[in-house]
């Protein structure tokens, strides 16, 4: 392979003068930066850019933690970190965790090895003090509600919103009131379900082990909780729904199960994604994709910050 | 910084032990292996990874140029590629390109810097002769209908999807057909219009030049459809719609322009996306998941192939 050595001899110039081209130093004579030049051509010299980065210790290259690409809650916070990125001339490398802790590990260790200049964690397993222990490398901020000087955080309140939204169907009269989940025990699950629980004795209203549906992400997971639905003595007559998508299919199948909505039950989804506008599903919205940029303006800054974004209750046609 | 040196003077060991260890050597001494880990934690020595790359020219990352995150039709492509990835133990690098030939340049570089070991390209702006002079750098594949030899290929015959789409629609008693596509002078605008105009003058009919819809993506973009649609004099009886989200879209808002689906407008979709499933639209399924899976293989392997994916008209209810 041929080597700066190699290029100064044949441009017939000095090594130091190679390096000022390479590295685009004003101070080179044109006649001297076409020479270089022709022999980067004739010898298809290519640059490492990893001994680049060694003598640097910088490479542009953002890590992003999230669970996997299509679900839809972080496909839009990462549309926002990506937006950001390329206005910022950032490289993203992804980390799809599937919430495996050991994927996660990928991107600090990349951190740690200086193939990352920061790493933004949108979901996560491993505890905040592991996490703690790789600051020294590089800034971690996290899509995550906390409080912290040693990451800077971007989040909404998740058990705010949860509990908005269930009061608000309390005020339009419903008394048994059921949600969906993903996964029982997911990051918000514990909060969620807490939350039910006091709302449940704010207003001595009986609990019901039924009203909880979990799986439900995807479009086609409200099939499956309508067909559990129909199953039950005593139906809700109103869902707390964590996904634009799972309400879009509640919405769609409905009929197909013979209800009507809201009249037989009414729905409430969350983030207010496009389909959610398109059906006139009454929703929360979340600004997940300035969320995204604000994460990836926060890992490029040494400054620490804990930034919440507000929510907006949408009230449309589904209760 | 602590370099190996010092770790080797700190751990009592030679520069060789430190190094083998480093190196997940088998031939340490247990005795010798604690030494040095007991000094990498004593020290904090991280291993910078670009020096380590450096010297075994190998990052375990690959480039996937692409439009923008959001864009339906690459998304899919993207979770396909991302789900073998991490199968492979493989990191990706998006390169979200809006189209801009600069952007994609910039991944095109990292190849030939050893950043990466390949690049995905999933669209294109840059010329194929500029591409193939980057082949000697590492793995290019395409998501492109093309027989070469310098690259591995995965496709679907976009083309032949188009014209069977619009055969199907005539078949079906359409002599008033419609398309809508996102870019006019996108990569596959230009076939479509040259199959829409064969089409027309295989079966004798009239060219109207307000029966091309531009702009349309997104869901939300189908509004804008069903605007200039109620303009025209005479209508289309048929839209073959390149997007099952402006599909869908088409699908939900058409009652509130007083249309009814299939009676006064049919669609035919394009993808196959749950959403399509849902709402029960006539599209075309592409395997856009498995395409991306095997692209992901071929980035990996150094043996050259083109692979045409199948795809299957899917008759739903909006025809």
């Amino acid at each position: 392979m041929t080597n700066i050595k190699d290029l100064a001899k044949r441009a017939g110039v000095s090594v130091t003068t190679v390096s000022r081209v390479l590295n685009h130093h004003p101070y080179v004579s044109d006649a001297k930066r076409i020479k270089v030049e022709r022999a980067i051509e004739e010898t298809g010299y290519s640059q490492n850019m990893n001994a680049v980065h060694l003598s640097k210790g910088k490479t542009n290259v953002i890590g992003v933690i999230l669970p996997f690409l299509d679900h839809p809650y972080f496909a839009q916070v990462l549309i926002g970190i990506s937006d950001k990125a390329q206005a910022k001339g950032q490289t993203l490398m992804l980390f799809p965790t599937n919430y495996e802790q050991e994927k996660e590990q990928e991107a600090l260790l990349m951190l740690r090895q200086k193939q990352l200049d920061g790493v933004i964690v949108c979901s996560r397993v491993t505890p905040l003090h592991v996490l703690e222990a790789y600051v020294q490398y590089g800034p971690i901020v996290l899509l995550e509600q906390r409080h912290s000087d040693k990451f800077s955080t971007v989040f909404v309140d998740h058990q705010g919103i949860f509990n908005r939204a269930l009061e608000y169907l309390y005020q339009k009269g419903h008394r048994n009131i059921g949600y969906t989940i993903y996964r029982r025990h997911g990051t918000h699950a514990k909060v969620r379900e807490e939350t039910y629980h006091a709302f449940l004795a704010r207003h001595d209203l009986p609990f019901n082990q039924d009203y909880c549906f979990e799986g439900a992400l995807y479009l086609e997971d409200s099939m499956d909780v309508l067909r559990k639905l129909m199953k039950l003595k005593t139906s809700p007559t109103a869902l707390l729904v964590t996904s634009d998508q799972v309400a879009a299919g509640l919405f769609i199948h409905a009929k197909a199960f013979g209800l009507t909505i809201p009249e037989d039950v009414a729905i409430i989804g969350l983030n207010d994604e496009p389909i959610a506008k398109a059906l006139k599903l009454t929703t929360v919205h979340i600004p997940l994709k300035s969320m995204g940029e604000a994460l990836l303006d926060q890992v490029l800054s040494t400054h620490k910050e804990n930034i919440q974004f507000d929510i907006t209750l949408i009230e449309r046609q589904t209760v």
